[in-house]
């Protein structure tokens, strides 16, 4: 296979570090890394194979020679330079939200549509973190029963802001406790115990960006344009790992035990889902959790029973490591199909 | 106004200590407050209008000469005391989910199905926290256009578990924060930091119980029994405050201005929705949050807009303080109503 020069744009922040390590756990084949980043975060160190790599400044002529970039360094980072990796001959999946709704820009999610990948012009989008593991675990009951609406309520962690948030929730967690008080500045309000219905800026109908990113970017991914998908997207004191309540209304009757079967074929899903109560004891029984997920490839789901209150409908609950499956992971899956 | 005699059981644990707060606070026309306990507990203090009273222990003669009880001790202590209370001449206005579903023992929210009172025989059951919050803000809105289906996730504090749970909440998280291990004892998994989809004990149809209260006590107050509602239940790492995301398909088409004025009109109702972005930053929004919830006695509601994966919906996230409107505040507004 021929060794490639990688670059990570981001390559400090909170999804630009994972990226970095799923390259070298994964193997990918990578002659140089190049990792890249605003200039105030230049002259840091990443390490990767044994090695510091020194940060480099994000400019035009980073790109020459680069033949992979991986962008996750913010809208702001794709907006002025993606383009220009591409120009300069470089492949680029890019992690924004930027150029996802983009019809020459193929969203993938390579359990769900690697097919799409095809129509590339030297961009591929990475799709949001809570869409792509909500697509990975429709994608079976979407092929098996169509679906004909989705409702979605989202319990996300705070590394899905970066790595501030993260430290935001950690010190604010331990002021409180400690009786003390811990003015809010990555969050809008108090993130440590409590819970925020407001994920990315509001738009005019009311939805938040981030819950109108799950429901486009979902029909994209599926070529359905008119899939019914409501969503509420909540950030919840979690360090890593975002869990997600779902429930679908499908075409056709779905059964539980037989949707079980079909996400437990599904690629890149665990079922966890243990119905057997153990005598004595029925509140032994499994279910996925955020911190049984966080540093996990997989999607984890649970929870699956009959919805009680629709003719076809399945109710569920997934959860999956936001900053791998979420954005690094699925990132470097799309490069491995690209090369 | 006669003066009465009530009675607290389960007066030392987190719901028996608010229905104290909240009588004092409401003015409650109490002669003598007896707070009993089991036996366990007894002999410990409780504050009540600047005197520490001693708990004493729950058994049948504790019950004679006391017009009215509040029971809040778990379903054990109601199922052995509670009718006998009545026997002996108490109302009984009962915390527990013992006896709510039975056709004799109305199930009780004041500003929803006051009328339902009067067919009591002596007991009168207060419903789940989760469903007394979701039922104030659907029950303008079930007037207004008529509902044809909830689908409902929840986010719910550790309160509604009881002091032990709050407890193992603070120490886990500190332990946890500072790289210690605290394993769990009340919950089946870690709390802090965590997210677990599991409230009660699991059901035949894969719901949990707290999931089907929700269900079917919703049907019984709104007297409604093929309503049709899907619940999951999760427990999240929040002290005090239950949050809910709910999405309504409405009979009629329902406007998103409407229902926020039809809530406004609600009793017991705060709407905490500002549209109005801030110019310059959009975020500068209101919502309600569990911590601005606790200790209050109105159920908050925000985040209402137009449903766009159907026709006919609603969406929207309300939060309560699960101790006050969730249990203490409401046993004692049905008291109020009573006397």
């Amino acid at each position: 296979m021929t060794k490639l020069t990688v670059a990570v744009v981001g390559a400090t922040g909170a999804v630009g570090r994972e990226m970095i390590k799923v390259l070298e756990q994964r193997k990918f084949p990578v002659k140089a890394l190049v990792p890249l980043a605003t200039a105030r975060k230049q002259k840091r160190k990443v390490r990767f194979r044994g090695n510091d790599l020194t940060v480099r400044a994000t400019n035009d002529r980073a790109f020459s020679g680069v033949d992979l970039t991986l962008f996750a360094g913010g809208g702001t980072a794709s907006q002025e330079f993606a383009w220009e990796a591409v120009r300069r001959g470089s492949l680029v999946i890019d992690n924004s939200s930027t150029f996802r709704m983009r019809p020459d820009v193929p969203l993938i999610v390579p359990e769900v549509n690697p097919d799409s990948l095809r129509l590339h012009r030297g961009l591929i989008a990475n799709p949001n973190c809570s869409t792509i593991q909500m697509v990975v675990v429709l994608n079976p009951i979407c092929r098996g029963y169509g679906i004909s609406r989705v409702v979605v309520s989202t319990y996300q962690s705070v590394s899905g802001t970066g790595r501030d948030a993260i430290e935001e929730l950690r010190r604010q967690a331990k002021a409180l406790l400690e009786g003390r008080k811990y003015a809010p500045k990555v969050y809008p309000r108090q993130i440590a115990f409590n819970a925020l219905p407001h994920i990315d800026v509001f738009e005019d109908n009311q939805y938040t960006k981030e819950e109108m990113k799950m429901v486009n970017e979902t029909r994209k991914i599926f070529s359905d344009p008119r899939m019914k998908i409501t969503a509420t997207a909540v950030r919840v004191p979690v360090f890593v790992g975002h869990a997600e309540s779902i429930n679908v209304e499908t075409v056709e009757k779905a059964d539980a035990d037989e949707v079980r079967k079909l996400l437990k074929k599904q690629r890149g899903v665990v079922v966890v889902d243990d119905r057997k109560p153990t005598e004595g004891d029925p509140n032994l029984r499994t279910y996925p959790l955020p911190v049984d997920a966080a540093g996990r490839d997989e999607v984890f789901v649970g929870r699956i029973r009959e919805d009680i209150s629709v003719e076809n409908g399945i109710a569920l609950w997934c959860v999956s490591d936001n900053l791998r499956k979420g954005a690094a992971l699925n990132a470097v899956q799309i490069a491995e199909l690209l090369f």
